[in-house]
């Protein structure tokens, strides 16, 4: 690839870090006594968006005097290139200082918020390993896939009003459980208590900016056109709460008590470098509405961070299902999409070993205990605290580092 | 029960009607050129309470100068009371009529709008006669509900994006579905098309109105304290499409197309005569945080109308589930609720063959096609309308006509 390296920003510790010039993602944040805005990150600073647009006369600012991203995402891609391309040109062109950096802040100074006001959320489990190793354990005597897997990218509802941003608490959910041996004359007898198999699923997020009309289909190549951004996704998971609940319509409370996203959204322009081809459709192939031509996964390390340490190293790529293929899908039978909707890829799992995104899958179920800063774990416990960290090639040569997801376990109440 | 007749309205045609002041259902109206505003119905008329609470120096005004019921509903309890005798008292007492003729409207003059942004959409499946019929359709050789029916009610997200208000026309979507016999080598091949298998669901909708906060769990005992009120409901289904994706995460595109609510939301304190005992929860009891005390289900009569003949009339008072139990289940987990969450009760299914709430049932699965006007019918036709009607005792000793949800069914696109 030939792509011409972007210039470097003059904001010190941008350059070579992971939030320079060909990153540039959007959030909104707070400080004691201000209302919410949106803002870019650069380096290890929060550049004020509604300030600086006010001051350049930008005809959009009123986009960024704004508690949610939504108005922007709304806006749609003439917008966000604009955008993009003023915002570049401000933090690469050293003349633009004196009107910047009255409009910076260092990240440490400011709080995070939600970035987008969630429309409906929508899961999908999109990792043939991921839907290949639960099929394993839990229906060890069949093929790991069900028969409609590789038809068509499988997924549900999950619930919206329980996105909660990076650095959000989670509390350890209550609920039915049935343990092993819990029968009563072979009838499975539940009990209420915590969850005793709580999990995370290391997701990657995508973020509806265009809406779609009811009745209308977005079509794979109309993928761009509609979506705006990706963010870290952890799909907080009570195993032991969703084992019993799930038949026949699908998990409900074993997910419905938290998920957790990043505060930065990246635009899709910031993965320019970071498509890559799909690991394979040929067998079965997939229905017209499901094609896509070119390169439509996406070359995302993800790091699944327990404790300080890393304890899987998922490879986005080897997603079976691309973004564009669950967005073509989401709506084939009519359905809209509106700004702010957002959908999860699935637990992101690789073949080996370390390339897993759940504790259910590298504990095996819990019956394979592995070690973290010298203890055996399985599931999570009180006090954990995951970070899921992703990174993805820039269009500068790099690396740029996609936003992160933090969550720490508070006991039961 | 001992509860004094309530008067009966001043306005013409409310007397004797579904609609007099023992109901007083709220709905948000528009008129050519003007902003959407709160209405309550009486009678054929719509009381614009905006134009009539700023009149009457009513404090709470601004909340009915709004295009959805949601700041209402959000303001809880004590404002829904006061506002409801208010209103009772504008439409009882003959004195009033200079203040609020100029604020009546014919229901037909206006167009009624869908009453309330939809926060998350949650359904049911709360009829043991509904889920024992579609076990028995699907499970013959197996127990027609599965081990965990009878100790939660299951239940599951939905497209909130897609609910829409009654009157507004289903297209038939499109999609996967499996033919019977489509099997290449004994692995099903999905075909693309129009759903084949198009049906409704009779339910009743429940409205939140005040939230509750991520963390705290609601009690059977605080329903009334957060649920505004009752619309109709019905949840579209193509049941083929359903049949091919729903493993084994739920159904996603075989209801996510559309489900439609009913304009007029009925409050809480409508129904204050239609509370019943549920069927029985002994065998087994449930846990504890599902034990309701006295009559909690809902002595509500269902009808479903198919081009114009009544083709079943569900009680809704046969539900095993009652709607206090779903909302403490749903928040069990420490998920919260929001103003405007919606949950519907799952298809309303009596022990009866013309008591059951879906085409699928009706026509146990295609194989039994019933007569309407003269005609076989299974599934729906293109040109199909369909009308839910529900009644419930009102406190004036009469019979109360909840929001009635109607759609008709357009070709596939």
């Amino acid at each position: 690839m030939s792509t011409p390296a972007t210039p470097s920003s003059w904001v010190e510790g941008a350059a070579g870090s992971g939030f320079d010039v060909d990153h540039l993602p959007y959030g909104v944040f707070a400080r004691s006594g201000e209302r919410p805005r949106v803002a870019v990150r650069i380096g290890d600073q929060v550049l004020d968006l509604s300030v600086v647009a006010a001051a350049d006369m930008v005809d959009t600012h009123e986009l960024f005097d704004q508690p949610t991203l939504n108005p922007f995402m709304a806006a749609g891609p003439a917008v966000w290139d604009s955008t993009r391309a003023w915002v570049t040109g401000l933090l690469t062109d050293q003349t633009e200082r004196d009107l910047v950096e009255p409009a910076l802040a260092p990240l440490d100074s400011v709080t995070m918020l939600l970035p987008f006001t969630v429309g409906d959320y929508v899961d999908f489990y999109a990792s043939e390993h991921h839907a290949s190793n639960v099929g394993r354990m839990f229906r060890p005597d069949a093929e790991p896939l069900l028969p409609n897997w590789k038809h068509l990218p499988v997924g549900y509802h999950g619930r919206s009003g329980t996105v909660v941003v990076s650095g959000t608490d989670v509390v350890r959910p209550c609920g039915q459980r049935v343990s092993t041996g819990s029968t009563d004359g072979g009838a499975p007898q539940p009990t209420y208590g915590p969850s005793q198999r709580l999990d995370i699923e290391a997701e990657l997020g995508f973020v509806v900016g265009v809406p779609s009309a009811m009745g209308e289909r977005v079509a794979t190549s109309d993928f761009a056109r509609h979506t705006f951004g990706v963010v870290g996704l952890n799909d907080w998971s009570a195993r032991d709460i969703q084992a019993w609940e799930y038949v026949p319509l699908g998990p409900f409370l074993g997910k419905s008590f938290a998920t957790s996203i990043s505060a930065w959204v990246t635009p899709l322009a910031a993965l320019d470098a970071a498509w890559t081809e799909l690991p394979g459709q040929d067998d079965p192939e997939v229905l017209d509405y499901l094609r896509v031509d070119g390169p439509a996964g996406l070359d995302i390390e993800v790091e699944v961070v327990l404790d300080g340490e890393v304890v899987a190293r998922p490879p986005y790529r080897t997603m079976y299902w691309s973004p564009a293929q669950m967005l073509a899908h989401t709506t084939v039978n009519g359905a809209s999409v509106r700004t702010g909707d957002l959908w999860g890829s699935g637990t992101v799992s690789g073949p080996e070993r370390d390339q897993r995104g759940s504790l259910l899958e590298l504990s095996w179920g819990g019956k394979e205990p592995f070690t973290v800063a010298g203890r055996e774990r399985t599931f999570l416990e009180d006090g954990d605290e995951v970070t899921l960290r992703y990174t993805a090639p820039g269009t500068g040569g790099g690396r740029i580092s996609l936003g992160e997801v933090t969550g720490r376990i508070l006991p039961a109440r």
